[in-house]
């Protein structure tokens, strides 16, 4: 029997442990200091509270799940707890977090001289609902590992090993460069509302009038992604930054300006919620303007 | 008879001149040092050459239509050659350049207490063809200007004024929130296909089979507006900067980010066109996946 520990048990990481789980995989999870909320995702997705010692030594997968801040000091503080084994296949720490590929680098380099092998992976997609289930992007420095990687799919994982001269680092460049894009240009279309609307309230209704008439598939997208970004905007500040450092220096500056913009509609949403409502009005109007043939 | 003064005959003020003559107008420009090409675009317009002192005194409107990095100096120059004169109604110089409200309105100080009025304009679309016409959007500080210059669609251009709170600066800032929103986004897939082939080409190739599959309107996007987008890159440098003076500190990072984009695009075009050549392939990929069913 396959037994694979997922940390931690967010929205994400149960979801996961749910498939699994269903598929008879036994999943661990560590529920030190969590909170009750916590603890119950993780009863429901039929998980089991370890600590990080039996987790080493029991475990033939690690998937780190977690906020992109928090990837590299939850590696080493569970490589310290890890028990020393000889166990064969060596079991696998699989880094699934929205971190830039630099940041990867580091954690892998923690690892080498561990009992544990390491596989890149990026994540993409929302949490598994129903019969959806995100792709699970991974890279390797040894094919071996991605041919056991993909052999995961038997548990009811979508996994997609990046091959030729993908190395370690590759599906996280995966992970940033699309949500670069997805993500990205939600913050451009943002960025612009909010700026016609500063300039006055009819620059940003002329602004949604002329999208209607010359760009409507950009006004559509407009109007879809813009409302479900509003109270998930705290959780892409730091994913923007990471592909900043990405990018690098030069452009990496486009997405140091969209971590700004998030953190700006974070401080709105908890405060006077005035870009909010600005975003929420427009996105509306944009809609009725649309199905209105 | 109206007579309109254009500066310059480049590609859109030749088009729209073209129009403006075809309906009855005399339109005047002024050709002191300019190239053979543009001579030629400008009399295949039907555009007549004058000094700046003729065009002063005789012309009920000035369009201003120019490299952004133009405007400010044409202003003070034309405005120094400018002619006194009492005639009524005033004539209006019409600043359309894609320039950030606070240059328009640097711009618009020069004229109080000159004989001319002024209208911030931003013209969005490309130039005239056939029976395509990019749209006008106006603004001004005082409603009379705004029914005067929507006068003018008798001569076959597309006005829209911006009515409501919207002052000088309204045109430009919704000018900047769409070129912001157009180039912005082709500037965000043009960094993150470059920043995925340089993590590996496999990392690349895996980006488009996985926005084929998962955001397919965005892939078709991306394969229709890149590959015209490469040489008139150089032309977008100046214009990110415009914008991003117009959204300020903070997020106007975007925007410095995205002119450091489009001049890398201008140094591959010059140079080795590495880049240009990632981005082409790319983009001719992706049409190639999606037309197959």
């Amino acid at each position: 029997m396959v037994t694979i520990a997922i940390i931690a048990a967010g929205a994400m990481g149960s979801g996961v442990a749910k498939v699994l789980t269903r598929n008879g995989v036994k999943v661990l999870t560590n529920l030190d200091n969590r909170s009750e909320a916590t603890r119950r995702r993780a009863q429901e997705a039929g998980m089991q509270d370890a600590s990080f010692e039996d987790i080493s030594s029991t475990c033939d997968w690690v998937l780190s799940i977690l906020p992109p801040s928090n990837a590299f000091s939850f590696a080493e503080k569970f490589l310290q707890h890890s028990t020393r084994s000889t166990r064969s296949p060596a079991p696998v720490f699989v880094e699934c977090n929205a971190v830039n590929p630099a940041t990867v680098h580091k954690i892998a380099a923690l690892f080498r001289g561990s009992i544990f092998s390491f596989v890149d992976a990026g994540i993409i997609g929302g949490p598994p609902l129903d019969d959806y289930n995100p792709t699970f992007y991974a890279s390797a420095d040894e094919e071996a590992l991605l041919d056991r990687i993909v052999g995961l799919s038997e548990h009811g994982l979508k996994i997609s090993a990046l091959k030729g001269e993908a190395r370690i680092g590759a599906a996280s460049a995966l992970k940033m460069s699309y949500a670069g894009i997805t993500k990205g240009t939600t913050g451009l279309f943002t960025t612009m509302i909010l700026a016609a609307h500063q300039s006055s309230p009819a620059t940003a209704e002329a602004l949604m009038h002329e999208l209607h008439a010359s760009q409507p598939a950009l006004l559509k997208r407009m109007s879809g992604v813009i409302p479900p970004m509003i109270p998930k905007a705290y959780r892409w500040v730091g994913e923007m930054s990471e592909i900043a450092g990405f990018v690098g220096d030069g452009e990496g500056d486009i997405y140091r300006g969209l971590s700004e913009l998030y953190a700006r509609i974070e401080r709105s949403e908890k405060g006077d919620r005035q870009d909010s409502e600005v975003l929420a009005k427009f996105a509306k109007e944009a809609k009725e303007i649309l199905e209105k043939k």
